[in-house]
């Protein structure tokens, strides 16, 4: 039998949604100071204190991580892969950015080899970013996403993808016909869906972006491939959702353009769906869909603040993750969004605490929006597995799921930043979750990918912070 | 005759306002390909090309930087000395953040050691942020203010500072007496401003925290001492004007506070202004005063978006600086303050392009929302100066100026940086101004402190990237 690895540290990860439980929110989580993750062939075996394990470790490679916190890996869940070199491009809202920055540079994806050193930058950051399981759009070029696959199989992540499809509103020789779009994307399915760890999207892009006939061959890709995964973008800006409702006059909004060609479920995730109305929250939240939160990307591009307080409306709750939107996005690491994330909920939970606008008070939801370190690591970790139907093999370190995880330097980053954790607690390392998690929130708050010190995919380290070759 | 300094390298800097400047902006700006700076006695005694300027060089000490990009220094327009460590604390707005995490911190800084220590940590973060002059608050305790001259004197630095009067709303110990206050303040005017480089604010809190015996202690110090600075908060938080309209109830509004006790005028600055009313940015405009804007802190404290366009309106402008308010700001960058004053920019830009409400369109407001890299770096040099009555000493590389500067490693930060530069010019550094201010706004977008390879204040390098112990 093959030696297992050990990894023996302080752990933090998330049990359940700690939406519900104010004031006891530690019931969603769980701490472990000095405990012991046992791996076998990237699956976890086993999760405890090093006292109640350390009788197991014979077979077992023990690596000893006492300075740092380990957690779940980070799932980024919507993130374009041909985006890095035009990540942050200045400065226009969506429609006119995507013209002018996004799908020229989009466009060289369909040379194998530029994709190739793409992928090697962007999994690099990726992994720099403690992201381990990403949702990801590739080009309407089949070559971009069977390097995004292939290069996501040599690193051994579990991943989401699909060709992304449009055939409008980009250049003529970006465009892919419907009928090219169904056959090289039932290709890609049947290459690489269950291949390793990957799994297939259908992807529209956006609806602005898809025809008809193009939203029809989704339909039928998705009544072929149930089993498939579905990706787009929903409601992220107000001129794209006018222009959406000119382009499908017979559907009410925006929602119901995937509602009509059979997307709207499990497994489907939209990103933004920041000027969602009430009526679509509820319709996710009946259909078991999701939205991904980008709000790095949604503050970028002046987007609009995300409802996060409504989302998490517990009558009507709707599958929330978090994503980068990296190249909109102008960041790979998805500390940065739990960041602007917080930001983002602050500012609504003003708007909605009655001292702006008394008739919009709404206290439940303001509170809702209200990021705690808890909330912020669960919808960046367990959360956005579940958002995204991978919570029974990913999120969090239930032995059984698979072995990724980070570890955290949580005094590293900006000048200040170590003499400001140690007014947490004099080392640096937490000793209570109290702690842990306001260590986090640190993290959160005044750290980005330099926190990141080691990124683990099914077990192997990937990527350590103080040798930046490691992939 | 002292040998001098000569920096050869690539500059930008800018020479004008560039908001009225569409279409035209590069007017507002200069860019040399190698350059040359020349510095004698911390003052800047000549610039232009190399090849101008070389037959100068005889008495000079040169040093070649010709991978990066100098600019001139940060200028950090409202900043708080005593929040290092309580930097981006969770997890409320305004007034419940004051009293759970500041004041309780910040009595910690009537300690002379703990002061000391925390300057320590302050500068060089400062430093380490490109930051060559701020704005700042201290605390109600004298030594805290005398430990932050005195630092900023042993390091050089041109700063403005204050005792930071409050004798309400706060703890009991916290709070200083407005005759303490008065007194104090008058012995730190006669110490320290103009002594060096520092000048001297007088710094009401803010009218929530200010008896009417305060704000007339401040009334009476500026009309003793109308050379010195006024610093202060506005309008930061919608609970916060209501309670400043409650205590001040024979104002109409937040501004007539400060202009009932004549301090509203020349080298006055208030920060945030978030909710300003169009009657107020009119007065603070022929007044000549003016607001910090304070992105990082208006985010994370969930206070609002600050309406740049209104501030900018050609008709009535405002003089407007940037600032981080570290610690309600969770970053001691300015590249971070220019990153959220676009995404907060173009957020506005959105709600006033009529796409949301016809009746709110003003595409005038909705253009000059949209921070340029040229409008970006204006606001965090020259026009920082010219808000804070400094651009006849700092700003910009005109000869007479002193020589603080900054020089950016246009490719250093976050992984996929470097590769994401190298598609402006592929060896990262510039060779007209187009190249430079796309660069610039990849650094903007998508840099932070790694950005800033060395800090000189007064023709003095007191920061080094690659070696953190510089000062």
């Amino acid at each position: 039998m093959e030696k297992g690895t050990a990894i023996r540290g302080n752990f933090f990860h998330l049990l359940k949604d700690p939406w519900p439980l104010i004031e006891k929110e530690s019931d969603s989580a769980q701490f472990i100071k000095d405990g012991l993750l046992l791996i076998n062939d990237g699956i976890i075996s086993g999760f405890g204190t090093y006292e109640e394990l350390s009788s197991r470790l014979d077979n077992y490679d023990v690596i000893h991580k006492p300075d740092h916190l380990l957690v779940p890996g980070f799932i980024d869940g919507h993130i374009h892969f041909p985006q890095v070199r035009v990540m942050g491009a200045y400065g226009n809202q969506l429609l006119d950015w995507l013209q002018n920055s996004i799908f020229p540079e989009e466009l060289k994806y369909r040379d194998r080899d530029y994709a190739t050193t793409a992928a090697h930058h962007f999994f690099r950051a990726l992994l720099g970013a403690g992201t381990t399981t990403c949702q990801a759009f590739t080009t309407s070029s089949p070559v971009s996403t069977e390097v995004f696959f292939d290069e996501a199989i040599a690193r051994g992540m579990r991943v989401i993808a699909g060709l992304t499809g449009i055939d409008k509103f980009a250049p003529d020789d970006y465009c892919i016909s419907p009928h090219e779009f169904y056959e090289e994307s039932k290709k890609l399915i049947e290459k690489y869906h269950g291949l390793d760890r990957c799994l297939y999207a259908i992807t529209p892009r956006f609806a602005v972006g898809c025809s008809e006939e193009m939203m029809q061959a989704c339909c039928q890709l998705k009544k072929e491939y149930p089993d498939c995964w579905v990706n787009t973008h929903i409601s992220e800006n107000p001129s794209e959702i006018r222009q959406a409702k000119e382009e499908f006059p017979d559907c009410f909004d925006y929602t119901e353009v995937h509602e009509k060609h059979g997307l709207l479920g499990p497994k489907f995730t939209a990103g933004h769906g920041v000027w969602l109305s009430n009526d679509e929250f509820r319709r996710f939240s009946h259909a078991g869909a999701a939205v991904c939160f980008c709000p790095l990307s949604n503050l970028f591009l002046g987007s609009g603040l995300f409802r996060l307080g409504k989302a998490m409306d517990p009558d009507q709750p709707v599958r929330v993750c978090l994503g980068t939107d990296m190249g909109a996005g102008n960041s790979f690491s998805m500390i940065r969004v739990m960041e602007e994330a917080y930001k983002v909920g602050l500012c609504n939970n003003t708007m909605l605490d009655g001292s702006v606008n008394p008739r919009e008070q709404d206290l439940g939801e303001s509170e809702r929006n209200k990021l705690s370190p808890y909330r912020a690591f669960y919808l960046a970790t367990l959360g956005g597995a579940k958002a995204i139907y991978l919570d029974h093999l990913i999120g969090n370190f239930v032995p059984g799921k698979e072995a990724d995880f980070v570890s955290l330097d949580l005094q590293a980053g900006q000048h200040a930043l170590a003499w400001h954790q140690q007014l947490t607690c004099l080392d640096g390392v937490p000793s209570a979750i109290d702690e842990a998690v306001e260590l986090l929130f640190g993290v959160l708050a005044c750290g980005d990918d330099r926190s990141v010190s080691e990124t683990w995919i099914a077990g192997k380290c990937r990527y350590q912070s103080n040798d930046r070759g490691v992939e």
